[in-house]
C-alpha cells in the first residue's frame, strides 16, 4: 500500500517490539486503525507516559514513577533483607508470589565478560553501599539459575561476605506442577541433594 | 509494580493488542521503556498518525492518507477489472504479487447472518454504483474461501450479473510449495477437477 505512508510507519514501529514479525504488526495497525480515536490517544499517551516519567528508584533501581519505588517507600516491608534481581520484571514476579516481605536490589543486568558487561555496568555498587550502611541481616541472590546468573550472584556474594551479611541463595529442585520424567540430570540432581524431611 | 501506575497502562495498553497475553504486554512495555526518549515519541506519533491521517478510499473503500487511494489515483491501473476483497490487508497480498493491474474494490467484512452482518453492513452497494457506471469489464470475487466468503462472492455475483458484467471467482488448488499428504480432500478434489493441460 504505497502512498498509506503512515501506515507503513505504524507496522514498522510495530515490528521492531520483540518477538514481532511483519505479520502480526500488520495486525496491531489494524486494530489502532479501528480503535476509536480517543483509545488511539490514549495508547500514543501511555507510551509517552511510560518513557517519560517512569524513573529508577535511587535506592533499588527498581523502576517508579515517584521519588523512591513503592517497595522502598512502603512502610511495612522489612529492610533488612534484600533480595538481588536482575531486572524490574523480577520484582513483579516475586511481588506475585505475595510471599516475600522485604527489600529488593535490581542489578539492570548480569555479569556477563562475553558481552561486554563487567561488574561496573550493573547496579553492584550502590548494593555494596546499602549492605555497608548496616541494617541489613540477609541478601538473597535471586539472579536466574544460568551460568551469568549463577557467575553474577557468585561475584557479589563475596564482595559482600567481608561486610558480615548473611548471603543466600535460592533453591534449586523441581518447579511445582512439573513433571520428572520432563527435567533435566542437573535439577533432578539439585533436587535430590536439597531434598527435605517431610 | 503498584505504585508504577505509567507502566500499568502501557501493559494493559499492549496487552489489548491481538493475540497478546500479559507477559507478552509486558515485554513490549520494557522494550519502550528502554528506548532512547525520542524514539518513544515517533512510536506514540506513529499510532496518532495513523489513526488520524488514514482514511477510507471514497471509490474503493480501501485505506489511504490522500483523496484518493494510491491505486484508484494511479494512471496505469486498468480500472475495468475490478478485484473485490474482504480487507485492505488482501489488498496488500494481491500487489505483493506484482501481477495484478486492475484495481480493487474492499467490503470490510463479509456477509454473515450468524453475526448479524448482512449486504448492508459492509461496502457492497458502492460496488454496484461502480460497475452500474459501466466501464467495468470483469469483476474477480477473491473472498476468502470459507463459508462466508462463498456466500458473499455468491451474493454479489447475483447482483451483478443482471449489469451485463462477467463475474469469476479465484481458482481453488493445492497451494505452491504445498505437500499433497497434507492437502484436504474438498482442496484435492477442486484441485483434480480443475487441472489444465501442460
Amino acid at each position: 500500500m504505497e502512498g498509506a505512508l503512515p501506515l507503513v510507519k505504524l507496522i514498522e514501529e510495530f515490528s521492531r517490539l520483540p518477538g514481532v514479525g511483519r505479520k502480526t504488526a500488520q495486525r496491531f495497525a489494524f486494530y489502532i486503525l479501528n480503535l476509536p480515536e480517543e483509545r488511539a490517544k490514549e495508547f500514543a499517551a501511555a507510551i509517552l507516559d511510560a518513557r517519560t516519567k517512569i524513573k529508577k528508584c535511587p535506592v533499588c533501581g527498581n523502576l517508579t514513577d515517584g521519588e523512591l519505588c513503592p517497595i522502598c517507600a512502603a512502610k511495612n516491608r522489612d529492610a533488612s533483607t534484600i533480595c538481588v534481581v536482575e531486572d524490574p520484571r523480577d520484582v513483579l514476579a516475586f511481588e506475585r508470589t505475595k510471599e516475600y516481605d522485604g527489600v529488593y536490589h535490581v542489578l539492570h543486568g548480569l555479569i556477563s565478560p562475553m558481552d561486554g558487561v563487567g561488574p561496573e555496568q550493573i547496579n553492584v555498587k550502590s548494593l555494596v553501599e546499602r549492605v555497608g550502611k548496616g541494617n541489613v541481616s540477609e541478601v538473597i541472590m535471586a539472579t536466574n539459575p544460568t551460568v551469568e546468573g549463577e557467575a553474577t550472584a557468585m561475584y557479589i556474594a563475596k564482595l559482600l561476605k567481608p561486610l558480615g551479611v548473611k548471603v543466600t541463595r535460592l533453591a534449586y529442585g523441581i518447579p511445582v506442577g512439573g513433571n520428572l520424567e520432563y527435567a533435566d540430570e542437573v535439577t533432578l540432581y539439585r533436587a535430590l541433594s536439597g531434598r527435605s524431611e517431610i
